[in-house]
């Protein structure tokens, strides 16, 4: 694998699933073309859950991470070509993304979107950038529209959990929040639970489809109640419009998924990324009950990231 | 040792001063319970003198430190239960603890008194929330009202300084600062002398006596030069009122230790837990002498951590 | 080597640069006196390229870094003698690098000049600090007027690139920048240069003129086209004015070097140390082409510390 930014880079989804769940039996393995080597996590905004899994899964594989924390502002990159750098920012992207090319034999990169330009964001000019002049494998540790990462070890999570011949019924179901949060969460499950043998239903209130390319093939419903009749994995989760881009349209606070809920479910069991507002998105006594599966979802991180890693690294031609 | 957040955590004192001594001859070797265990140090607020020795400490015990340094500002943790959390509080508490106990085989925490709030620092909700949600021992890298790694590293310090048969005479002098500091270095070094086989003397202006536990069977003075005649080892620190909760009641510059303190003692061996101020806390002529073990203390703190994660590590059932 | 903060700290450039050159060829290898060695990379202002390619030339050799990112409002240090502590400062320098010392095997410290106090920047008392009482070896990640790392990483990059017999002409030319920077990286190639076997010039606007040591025998001309004609190697660089001290006294664009600039040489490769602003500094058309060695300089970096951090650890009589 060159690079990971979404489903689509992976070779064998199920083949990558079953590495992970591997990594997660064998835990600290370093491999011989993983042992050592050199790893750069920049995070272009802060991260606590994907750093540490990112760093723990590097370490078991033996090699040695190095994390950035750079904030736009911290190190300003220009990405435009062409342009006299007379303002204030002071290094160009094709020079920073060819210095650690140099010094790292694998790259993940943390974008975030800035929810107001839908056209910028969709271009994510960091991550491509650090893609085209870093000459070396990059792994996306979240983007301004996908987190495979988080995806990866969403459906691990789901294929420890479902045992049975038939298809699970998984519902993508929709939460109010405070604040705009990006679609790269939502987005990005949608395209990795479509890669795996399952049946796939969105339901949220009007104007919180995703982008289209998502929303191919895709079941959804505004009726949240009947959405969720049978469900056996129920994937809490906010996100911002994508229609009007980046607003916050709905707090309706039915959308809340609780108990009464839950009970609609054939006994899902409950997932969500974290971090989670606690009455906001899932109410307490889901969370603190037997079916929600988010601290393993968020221990799956680990091995997840190994599993990644490793074949990245396989396939670093860089010594 | 399952946690460390206080002397009455250890369950023998002495070999826990005779193993961070053993530590300290043999530096860097790993053990089969330490090698490669994933320890997280969280940090509240920032640290330098803890940070660094725990890290060091760790890697002598071939353990994969990983350090977060975390404001309150950049990771808001709800620990209140059953709220909705519409505010700007991203993370509960639970979540957040039970995360780090699925990625860390131990964690050590760092928090810190308000000083406003005597009931709310007593409680020291950050570190009794990750010792009830992590599930895997926890480590008091300073708490709001103790300080234990100090204080072993302390007891250490005057166990290689004293030789003679009798018990050592130690006073705990208070000194002037210019802004109000925690009761935490205090509070916990009464506590381990109290530990070992001493006699221990608190000299302090009045309204500087420590908190009421604290007070029990110690010998208290308001006249320092008194209190001084004959001690063998003076701890010098500075800390605000517990009765007048947080409030700086002095600033008389007769508490400063200067050479004239010192001339009262028995060529007393003067203790500080640094950082220090010079001139305003201890004078010059005191810390340049011979008879300043401030560095050695500094300097045990890492045997005195690799003593304590090394127990807390043996005990972890985490894999 | 006992400390590392110029060229007239290493016994013999050659060795030195014989030695970065087989680090390059041989990457990790860590020895028997680099192993397992603690070393703290100390920042009093941030780093990117130097941070990074310290911490992994230290991991290729096996040793331990720790970086701290101070910053001076972070841990302001009091560096005075005789004064009582009472203001802002809350540790003394003697305290801070003392502790230091204690805890690592070599220090790495990054200063930086003010670049208001031609005195103040010319005594650099946080190095000088850290060298009188941390009782360690001491290497420069770049001080108030010097960056001998860089230089070091320099001088490699040509010695890579001149098969010749001749003695290459060098020019160090002068170019624009939007504010004031400092003169550490111009002084410290002069000094480099100065020992290896070459022609250098220097060609600047008046008053751009270095610090008065580093002129000596060195063949100036304000003249940029006359100087660069012939020269095999340009090193292209801003800095600020020394003799109206850390001001910008010319913005003239001419002073870029482009496409033009080059044809006048001898096929010359273009150096700069990075960061570099595109289209002020040097231009695009030279940056993309085949004559750039920038990004061979920052990876030099990495073999260029292993040199220097093995030669300071094997002196090291620190545990």
């Amino acid at each position: 694998m060159k690079h990971f930014t979404s489903v689509h880079d992976v070779p064998d989804v199920e083949t990558l699933i079953h590495d992970a769940l591997h990594w997660k039996a064998n835990g600290r393995s370093p491999k011989p073309w993983t042992k050592h080597k050199k790893v750069g996590l920049i995070f272009f905004n802060p991260s606590l859950r994907t750093r540490l899994s990112a760093q723990i899964a590097l370490q078991n594989l033996g090699a040695e991470p190095i994390v950035l924390n750079i904030g736009r502002e911290g190190w300003a990159l220009e990405n435009k070509e062409g342009v006299i750098m007379d303002g204030d920012k002071a290094e160009h992207i094709k020079e920073a993304a060819g210095v650690m090319g140099a010094y790292f034999d694998v790259l993940g990169i943390r974008s975030f979107p800035g929810l107001e330009d839908k056209e910028e964001d969709a271009r994510d000019d960091i991550l491509q950038a650090f893609i085209k002049y870093a000459h070396i494998p990059v792994v996306s540790l979240e983007s301004t529209t996908l987190h495979p990462l988080q995806s990866l070890a969403d459906v691990m999570t789901i294929r420890e959990h479902w045992q049975q011949e038939r298809k699970p019924k998984i519902v993508l179901s929709w939460a109010p929040h405070v604040k705009p949060l990006p679609q790269a969460v939502p987005n990005s499950f949608v395209e990795w639970v479509k890669a795996i043998d399952a049946d796939l239903t969105l339901t949220c209130p009007t104007g919180y489809e995703l982008a289209p390319p998502h929303m191919d093939g895709l079941q959804v419903s505004h009726n949240q109640q009947e959405a969720l009749e049978g469900a056996d994995f129920v994937y809490v989760k906010n996100w911002s419009s994508f229609q009007n881009y980046g607003e916050v349209l709905c707090k309706d606070p039915t959308w809340t998924f609780s108990q009464k809920h839950w009970e609609i479910t054939n006994k899902a069991k409950v997932m969500h990324c974290l971090p989670v507002r606690r009455g906001l998105v899932i109410a307490d006594e889901v969370l603190d009950g037997n079916h929600a599966l988010h601290l393993q979802q968020a221990a799956n991180r680990i091995p997840a990231a190994q599993a990644v890693f490793s074949a990245c690294l396989k396939t670093s031609n860089h010594e």
